[in-house]
């Protein structure tokens, strides 16, 4: 059987648990090697958020974190509408440190819809609490995940000498429809739009808005 | 070299161009001979809409469609918009087409936001001129999309005996995002959510709020 215009996904098997001062891209290639997989030039490497967070120690204690007085309104005003949303309920400490990356809140509804440093508009300002050692610490974003995307690309590149492309991609939610989607927080190597505008379609017209964002597709 | 948790991805060329009364199915299952592909149990095959919404006649001749006093009081609001965000502006039978295809105007800014009448939220109720055939006409989302696939899946499980899923995609564009993304509008075979909610993470503690939408990732 012959397979043109193929794309193959691969999950690589075997990463550890990532710590503080971990190398992740040596650790990536150990995990290829061990998987017996060698890069070809053109291979994107998708790199979940949380295993970047956690290499930079971007892990927060929220025992540590004072919440402000807004902090505790927001949560006093969210409270029950998580609760009929049959959604966690923040406490004032997780809501503080979603303020603390955030530099606009969107919406306090059951959710808090936040923009954050970076400018991704965002649930929770992209904090997480699954796959986080311990029951009150939160992971969060790289503060510049395209720079984290490069670095990782860089060294693999070196060590590989083959071209490559680095996402690191995080679970966002949408608005207006239910279910996460993995979505493009860092890139390297690869550009984040593929822009077709000007371009023809099958009947040779030309596309006028056509732009993929084809490092979340 | 050996490659787990693999994934394929193939795109079938030789579809040849769509017309009204085509069957789908059987120029699918003739493409993927002609490809010499194989399909095995668990398959997905992924389907753009417009050859859906072509092989049902779902084609519109604008010059047809008769604009109301609201199509063109729209028009007026957003054509300045639309030359400002250097987009194609939309005439006023577009506009009324949009509104066809609506059961609610969200927004109408340079872009038309609406809820179609499936509850779809997204650009221009999805109609597209793109890769459409004529000057005036433009491709209508299939009625019933989920029915679509279905009888898509079960003519192709019948002729192949495999156990498939079928997606109808379209590109949507997102909010506070750029760039389109492949977006499931109709489903059979799959569930269009994977709820992990009550599963653990890695270590152990219980998923409170993880529902992928494992048919547009």
């Amino acid at each position: 059987m012959k397979r043109k215009n193929k794309i193959g996904l691969f999950g690589i098997t075997g990463i550890p648990l990532i710590k503080e001062g971990d190398n992740i891209a040596k650790l990536i290639i150990e995990s290829l090697n061990k998987n017996e997989v060698s890069l070809d030039n053109g291979d994107i490497l998708v790199i979940a958020q949380i295993i970047v967070s956690k290499s930079l120690g971007l892990i927060k204690d929220l025992k540590k974190v004072k919440p402000s007085q807004r902090a505790i309104d927001i949560y006093h005003n969210i409270k029950n509408k998580s609760k009929i949303a049959n959604l966690p309920i923040k406490n004032p400490e997780l809501i503080q440190a979603i303020l603390d990356e955030s530099k606009r809140l969107i919406k306090s509804e059951h959710v808090l819809i936040t923009e954050t440093k970076h400018g991704f508009i965002c649930a929770d300002a992209g904090i997480d609490k699954s796959n986080v050692e311990g029951n009150n610490n939160i992971s969060l974003l790289p503060h510049d995940p395209d720079k984290e995307a490069k670095r990782i690309r860089q060294y693999i590149q070196n060590k590989t000498k083959k071209q490559l492309a680095v996402i690191i991609s995080d679970s966002f939610g949408r608005s207006f429809r239910i279910g996460s989607v993995g979505t493009a927080i860092g890139v390297s190597g690869i550009s984040p739009l593929l822009d077709k505008r000007g371009e023809k379609d099958l009947y040779k017209r030309e596309l006028k808005t056509t732009i993929i964002g084809q490092v979340d597709s």
